[in-house]
């Protein structure tokens, strides 16, 4: 049997705080590759890893910050939402603390405000993320 | 650039009622193909379906059910939690009303009361599983 599923992947709420726990904004990463834009970090699943081992990493390698898993957020799977392919993203929430520094597939990596969110600049769903994490 | 990502599966915690909205218990499935044994209905997600829609058509294809989604879960994803290969499955809980009846992969499909859960033939992670549920 041929199985064919979805791409898995995972992306990232990060809610940044200071070291006094005064919360800053979140992170939101300028993708190196297409589609161009601003989008939250992430990135797919590789066979051998939990979704949760994988969102630790992705967060590490696009944003340089050790990020703590606050819960499951949300799952995303309109087959449209990537204009790539289908992929289901797992999205966390997540907390982290200090600077995130753009790295691999970011071009950059910077905090905003929940005022400042650029919607028009997200790529992929991650403006429906973003409004559905506001309204949570 | 190849992508290799673990398979997405669904699976369904389906809280079945009567016509007078009492609360009957959950449906198990009896596999019709290896691993043998008792498992939650689900299976995996098709290219160009959102989860939500592969988790209603798997409830119908293996209970005959129409399901509700109540809401997401939570998500299973260790390398190991199915012998055969990698996969991440997506967990929600249904509400039905009715009588199962076990088609398609599913050799039966019945309700069990929630004190009567048979743990020891449950397949895969889906003893956690259901344990999480209890709990939650």
């Amino acid at each position: 049997m041929a199985i064919k599923t979805p791409y898995v992947a995972v992306d990232g709420i990060i809610k940044v705080f200071d070291e006094n726990e005064n919360f800053k904004g979140i992170v939101l990463i300028e993708r190196k590759n297409p589609p161009y834009g601003l989008a939250l970090p992430g990135g797919f699943v590789d066979v051998g890893e939990s979704v949760e081992e994988a969102l630790i990493r992705e967060m590490k390698e696009e944003t340089n910050l050790d990020v703590e898993i606050v819960k499951l957020f949300n799952v995303y799977s309109k087959p449209d939402r990537d204009p790539r392919f289908h992929t289901v993203s797992i999205v966390f929430l997540c907390k982290a603390y200090g600077q995130p520094i753009g790295k691999d597939d970011a071009k950059k990596a910077d905090v905003y405000r929940l005022e400042e969110i650029p919607f028009e600049k997200l790529v992929f769903d991650h403006g429906k993320i973003l409004k559905d994490f506001l309204n949570s």
